[in-house]
């Protein structure tokens, strides 16, 4: 028996990054938060310390701010796939580079003047090998809630059990998903246009979902951004469901018909699936869930 | 020397209240995060455990869920008048109620479905004793950024000063600001308008400001506050600075014409600051800041 | 009526600070987060921009390193009242200084080995006008909990009370306490000596008092750290009910002798309260609750 | 082409449990935070809302309560493994469970009396499906320092490339490791013994490596840890590099002999990796990284 080193790879968190474009007077706003971690031959500096193959994360720090000058910065996925391919394209020794993006989205408020929305965070992960390249978009933060058209019963019963059936419940969640694209968009991918139409989807199927439990939500939710956005072939999501539990006012003489509720934090439920297509292409990076 | 009791109160904080209200196929959502404080005659638990003129923090949070049922819940600052008013009222040994509030602003996204904001939270502190009654109204949050039109210069320069004068840099804050109205605005108070037109105020003043100085744009914020809402006594704000460091990109061969920056988390600036009218009537509990 | 600046203070908030003694083989570490705050003559600044009479923030900053050079760092008080009595000194235009430092604690692991504590924070508020000095020490994220001991009953009774009496519960608190000193202590301040004795007479009390309400518990908390610390004039604390529910495990046939609890969030009862001497000098400046 | 549903798991995350051991005067103190997630035949309830073969997640938060009063509640490990299989064995739908526990550690102050410690989380996660049982075990938010035998030099430089070479160097992190036994430890594991040394390995092989780089570090963690435990197969770690920054005094006329250091937020390194045996069995279930 031997101890090995396993996989393994290294890089910079949380880069937090601020690109102002100036049009003139009109003034645009980018605002992300860049990870990136690369793997390679790495073994010499697990082993002996020998830093001889490690570009030091630094450098992708400086990277990240070079590359903004150089390049502008648009929608985060074309970003990171700059950043993923410029690692493996100029290290020999790094055979794959995944960049991760959280950004931030400000509305406008004047010329150069803006206010930050906080509704939502768009998320994006690109993942670059000498191979294949596979990008992943999101959204988290997302919080919803349907006041009406929501039951839960017909479910299992055991001696643990004690909860009743609900008809009519308050269905609330934070949206927590991510979809895998089919490849990576060429030249004419349109980013923007496609992460509104899955983020539209996603809100318009828990809307218009009556629904009888959050996996069915779930599946809707999915299925409807794999409809609308033919360039993506998986959808994760990871869905908590955020329970408002009627409150009891019957000791104080008063009847609660589903309009008094207590905003429940911990314990929560939480659910968690794929919604993917038959001929979907085989992920080529482990991502999520 | 004697060791005695000075100034207390108990209460029960954050109880999470959702109300929805029904009108037919319409629904209307309310999302409260209520604090309650009570003040009196409290030596004896204090100094013996008895707890004959405790009412109990439990009984406080059923209060909050009935009093939804019973009355509704409108704008915070009405809601909370009514439940601070109803423990001085009905509690003999109660002396003072502080009701404190935050409310978090929901989206329609149809007749029953709603999207949580997250741009900012609005608050409310009550505070009412036998002899007075002070409304306290608030946001915190709110974060906003000029990407231009500030500057700072000018400054004391001691021998520990490095930082150079600039004459263009981002100015970002997240505004925490609360405003004591004059008093409790009788039946008439129209909170929401009230908390809208300070709002509106506030953001005006932050985007229409040429800054020379953080302070200048508070001073800036609270007069226009004033100016636009008589019915507002005085107006406290914190406003982080949130620093935005230019990228020095040199080292790459690159310029920076004000385009590209690192933004910091700490440490960061904080200018707190009173703005108020010189015939403002005294506070009649503390407050803030 | 005309508009008028009301208080005002500005500084630098949450310089991170560590700070190595280097004793030959063996290293010392102090890990501080501190903010500071200046108050005097401001107006300039909000009214016109004027910067004449601001200190940059910045250079509070560069003075917490430079000093940590110059003095060494050892108890956070004497820091503290190092750095806000240069501010008030050097600066004439500036007539108060208050800084604030969050200490953490490391245990050794070996010579220059360190492991954070984690199990509280240790606080401390210092405040110099050209008149007065204050020193506020206190303690933060200090968890503690009784698994008996514990009463709750003969509490006020009303339309909304539905609590059942109770005559063995958990009692557990996260002691937020602060405690104003007589004087700055002078020459001789053992700061450190006086901080560890307050932090046992507080555990002390919770550990040793059969408590009836968590305001009698307080009060044994404030009265034992009076006792313990002459050079302490008073005692604030904020100690919040962290609720544990008995769980009902009748519907399975269990009986349930306070034993298996569920650990609740929110709401929480808070208690707030002051022990102080009946001779206490006055305090000078404001603090806290 | 069809939509289809992919792989999912449902359940109750983060359920509160504090259990109290009662042996006459002397109370033990369990303090859990823990979240079930099942799997199976679920395939009905995403498509048509049909939760005939759904067990609620309030089930399986009521199951938790029950079994701690049923069975007692011991080490993680064995509660997860009692927990999954329970599901496991009892519903013929669910083909898998996995059952992830924080624990908190609780110091003794007193018979019946403890303080929280705060210093680290142990964690684990237990995956029982009806071929296999993995174990893993862990901890999170350790948080080491060693003030010197730091080294970072010799690394890659590229155009990006702006970090000098350091001799000399604080090295910081918060340790997240989680290691994967080799079975399910039988009737004779002793998990309390197993998580001590490991931790015990952890620590000290972070304390005794002169590092070179935080890989170095790592690997001789995953190493040290393995040889200390035999029952232990893979161990994998994410290290942050919490940077700290020698803080440039020069501008003051002070040196700054590796004394003074700013404690930096973002961006930090991340180092990832996995240590194993050459001969461990392989994984049963995905788990982490």
């Amino acid at each position: 028996m031997a101890i090995v080193l396993g996989p393994n790879r290294y890089g910079k968190a949380e880069t937090r990054l601020v690109r102002v474009h100036r049009d003139g007077e009109t003034h645009g706003l980018v605002d992300f938060n860049v990870s990136a971690a690369l793997s390679g031959d790495l073994t010499a500096t697990h082993l002996t310390g020998d830093n001889s193959g490690v570009l030091p994360t630094d450098t992708m720090k400086n990277t990240v701010y070079a590359f903004a000058r150089k390049h502008g910065v648009g929608e985060p996925e074309a970003f990171a796939l700059l950043l993923a391919r410029h690692f493996v394209a100029t290290q020999p020794q790094v055979h794959g580079a995944k960049v991760s993006i959280e950004s931030f989205a400000w509305d406008r408020l004047g010329p150069h003047s803006f206010r930050r929305r906080g509704d939502h965070t768009r998320t994006t992960v690109v993942t670059v090998t000498e191979e294949a390249t596979q990008v992943v978009s999101g959204v988290t933060g997302l919080v919803l809630l349907n006041s009406t058209d929501s039951e839960f019963h017909g479910f299992v019963q055991d001696e643990f059990t004690t909860l009743p059936p609900a008809t009519d419940r308050i269905l609330a969640t934070a949206v927590d998903a991510r979809w895998r694209h089919r490849d990576d968009g060429g030249d004419s991918a349109d980013w923007a246009k496609s992460f509104e139409g899955a983020l539209e989807a996603l809100v318009g199927a828990f809307v218009g979902t009556y629904s009888y439990s959050l996996q069915q939500t779930l599946y809707a939710m999915g299925s409807r951004l794999l409809e609308a956005r033919p360039e993506v072939a998986e959808v994760r999501l990871a869905l908590p469901n955020r329970h408002h539990y009627l409150a009891d006012l019957s000791p104080f003489g008063l009847d609660n018909p589903n309009e008094v509720f207590i905003a429940g934090d911990r314990p929560y439920g939480l659910i968690e699936g794929s919604v993917t297509r038959d001929d979907a292409p085989p992920a080529t990076a482990g991502w999520w869930l």
